[in-house]
């Protein structure tokens, strides 16, 4: 029963392309494995398979979703091959009754026969309608589920979040600071890489910046400012100007502002810690030009924006501009107003134009929500650092990304349950995307694959799926094709954008949304539709296969 | 300002060690490297600092915490180097201010001159009392900050959800089935691991039991029902008994059982899918020794049930024994009653002891409520399969470990907070768990490490952090030093024991709790004290460095 191939043996295979880490075909469900024997001792081993990948509801209670994860997805199937130890594993765990030839066909087992159609990365979708379409021998594509849901699930989830984020934010700036809380060291880089891709500006995630070239961002912990505790503590206390010339005094400079500074912040100047003056001016010194400090290890108002601003003006003297601050705790929309009114009175009393526009980062466990509130409250913050509820996905910790047989040796099937929601949409099917002559997206609408594609200009019947007298005519002024092939015959068989190319088709997608599909608040679902021969053949096949009811 | 150090060149390093998968220097917020440029700067290179890694809060509104990842957090630091590659990218990604001689400093640095101690992994822990604590010159230790919360955090937070889980389902089975809802590949592997720890008796995650050595399970999915549709598809239908002799038709001896069994589960025998019991023939004929069958494909009781018992008994008559079903939709505790009901029928009438006790195994969308609920209805479930409310810890998806700094060169640290619960412990500390007679936990209690132990017999006066008027004499029966040496001179110093130990720990940990501590509803909070020596510690301190207020 074993495959005929021309493939290279596994040990060949092992030594050109190695694994890819732990995305390996073992990273599946053990189901998968005990199927494929099951399917291969029934003789299936050549059964052609069509399967959908698809999510039955936007995470969020929104109205979309960003498909992300497919270069994964594609890059595990370049290097499908199960080693000589899993192979061992397995024959160690499957029960010993397992004939031992399906062990020599698993080890030649590749996904050279596969087929897989896919969205673009980064594109928004809907419930539905498929987000890869996977084709080939049904023992191999069944193997896949998993490794594909784990792939795609938390990617998607993650940009769509991010993009939320974005939305919320507006143009302000949003960084990624997650790492600590994700669900281990892989699920901090994805967090850093798919929120990259949803419209982060930039990580602390110093590894996803190495592998991903994504910018990284970072200016010290409370711990830095506590490592201070009085002016003698600074080794070294001097700093070149920045056009040269003789080293200064950063502290003594420092000091003679903060006094100067007591009358105009109207707090007592003896209240500001010197530990923290002593840690801020270290840490200019290190970083005259890129000076950025956290100001709430001891209070805001009467310790750190003061110390801040007498570092801040001792720098300007030297001829360094600051950046600016992070608030970490508190009140964030009053202390940011605080500290935007200081910056502008220093601004004008010494006639700083640039002090004014000082940087104000906030990052006390933040989500979506408080954006929204702080914009109504009014605040001056330019940057938010997000963490634990970026990475957590807070609201909807999962997409729930289904993987589902939907056709079989060109014979349809069909996944009934009582909840409509869950039956799946049989057959090999195409997708495409309807726009207004606005350039907005109207409807999805999935047909048969043997159907002729939709044409601009041409009324097209768009029905809902489930409910009959649910139907409008809709004549698109552009049509577009959803899934193109980007895994065929045993390679990528298209390009694959870099991030900042899904980055900004990101961008791109949504805004061919209509407002209120992508407002926070009850925002309008966007209709998924069947043409009329899908909805027939659907309906056909859903009461052929359903028991008939009786009441007793 | 480089170290003087003997360590082997970073070369050398990298080619005896190698790093640690993903688990690499570079995993950290970039502020760690700035701080650490900035420490170097001013001169804090050999600075001895403690370090205190702790939770604020139990997660889950529960009122304990289960400690893990101490393993993972050794291996990084045996690995701890920074590779020419990291320098690279650092060089290119720091301002061009940065001195070079920093970036040999970094090229040199090990974690040989750190000591980490910490709780055993998986005992219970509590607030405010360090899961570890690390000590070692400033820049280093600081470092690690990121990764070890990375590292502890999720690994703590899945191994409590596990064992509340556990404490949940009493007796039954649970089975890990989260892979494809975790946040990408390493988080489900992390899920599997640490739900192993906290009491799971298997995983469906294969690399898991690869890797980890623990039990995998599973059965199939739907995808494999619904790749039957008929009879006809069955390419072989035989099997030869258990014990020798010719091949029998096991579809035929299935289809005369469901027959029979028609006015039993009194349903409409042809409303039971043909295609489902040709599914399940096909893999009763490859796992004659495990037959596990899904039952919701189409419907539970007209069909599922129905064709599972027939292939049970068909099974049965060839000397097999099948192994259960698995519900994964629709009414749980109402599906089992009826399931179980099915099986003591056949068992009585056919006389077949073991039928009534087959496995009914549930899985759909399961969390710790829903075990509660059930366990309230009634049920005869013996396992559940969970998945996405078990990997993405659903209740509280992170835990808030932080790593605060407490002592600079045997000067204590504070972190004040307008919140009190936020203010750190200044000071190395250790710390001591005290039990009564009966071997339960009564108080943890933190003092000043330079305090003498307290002892069995002896009256120890435990205070509340905060509250001045709470305190109380406790005589111990038994004291416990909750914190041990681990890594120690560039090494793990103490045994590491493996998955199945710390597994046990778990329940012999919980076991120490009285059950108020540990139910669901409103449990009693387990108390931490500290020793009147620390309470006038932490408050004097505290007095020096927070600025008065001033009401105006």
């Amino acid at each position: 029963m074993s495959q005929e191939t021309t493939v290279p043996s596994p040990n060949e295979r092992e030594r050109r392309l190695g694994q890819n880490g732990i995305v390996q075909p073992l990273l599946t469900d053990l189901y998968q494995i005990t199927m494929a024997y099951a399917y291969w001792k029934s003789g299936k081993t050549k059964d052609t398979s069509v399967f959908d990948l698809f999510f039955r509801k936007n995470p969020f209670q929104g109205e979309f979703t960003i498909f992300a994860g497919l270069e994964e997805c594609l890059k595990f199937l370049e290097k499908f091959h199960f080693s000589h130890s899993d192979i061992e594993y397995l024959k160690q765990t499957l029960p010993p009754t397992i004939e031992d030839e399906f062990f020599v066909f698993l080890s030649k087992l590749t996904a050279d026969e596969v087929t897989l159609y896919a969205m673009e990365e980064g594109s928004v979708a809907f419930p539905r309608v498929p987000l890869m379409r996977i084709e080939g021998p049904l023992i191999i594509v069944q193997l896949l589920e998993t490794t594909f849901l784990t792939l795609v699930n938390y990617a998607s989830l993650m940009a769509t979040n991010a993009a939320r984020y974005r939305m919320a934010a507006g143009d302000l700036k949003l960084l990624e600071f997650g790492l600590r809380r994700a669900q281990g060291p892989d699920g901090g880089l994805s967090a850093s890489k798919y929120s990259y891709i949803g419209g982060f500006d930039g990580t602390s995630n110093v590894l996803a910046g190495k592998l991903f070239n994504i910018p990284v961002k970072g200016t010290h912990a409370h711990a830095y400012i506590t490592s201070f505790t009085s002016f003698s503590e600074l080794r070294s206390q001097t700093l070149t100007p920045k056009d040269g010339g003789e080293p200064r005094d950063l502290l003594q400079l420092a000091v003679k502002w903060r006094t100067e500074l007591v009358p105009l912040f109207k707090v007592v100047g003896t209240e500001a810690s010197d530990g923290e003056l002593a840690a801020l001016i270290s840490f200019a010194i290190a970083f005259p030009d890129g000076f950025m400090a956290l100001v709430d290890t001891y209070d805001v108002k009467r310790s750190g924006l003061l110390n801040f601003c007498a570092v801040a003006l001792a720098l300007s003297e030297l001829g360094y501009q600051a950046l600016g601050i992070r608030i970490d705790s508190g009140d964030l929309a009053y202390l940011s107003n605080v500290a935007r009114e200081y910056f502008s009175k220093i601004s004008i009393n010494y006639n700083i134009p640039w002090f004014k526009d000082l940087m104000i980062m906030a990052s006390n466990d933040i989500n979506e929500e408080t954006i929204l509130s702080l914009n109504d409250q009014g605040h001056k913050i330019d940057c938010f650092g997000i963490g634990t509820h970026l990475v957590t996905c807070q609201r909807q910790p999962a997409l729930g990304c289904v993987y589902k047989l939907v056709e079989l040796n060109g014979q349809p099937r069909i996944k009934l349950s009582q909840d409509v929601g869950k039956v799946t949409m049989p057959g090999r099917k195409d997708a495409y995307r309807l726009y207004s002559e606005s350039g907005h997206a109207l409807i999805d609408l999935l047909q048969r694959s043997v159907e002729e594609e939709p044409e601009p200009g041409n009324k097209v019947l768009c029905r809902h799926p489930f409910e009959e007298s649910k139907r409008a005519y809709v004549i698109p002024s552009k049509v577009e094709k959803l899934h193109k092939p980007y895994w065929n015959n045993g390679r990528i068989c298209a390009p694959l954008p870099n991030l900042q190319i899904i980055r900004k088709r990101v961008r791109t997608s949504l805004k061919t949304l209509r407002p209120d599909i992508k407002r926070n608040l009850n925002p309008t679902p966007f209709k998924v539709a069947v043409s009329d021969r899908l909805y027939n053949f659907l309906h056909d096949l859903w009461l052929e296969n359903a028991p008939i009811g009786e009441l007793s």
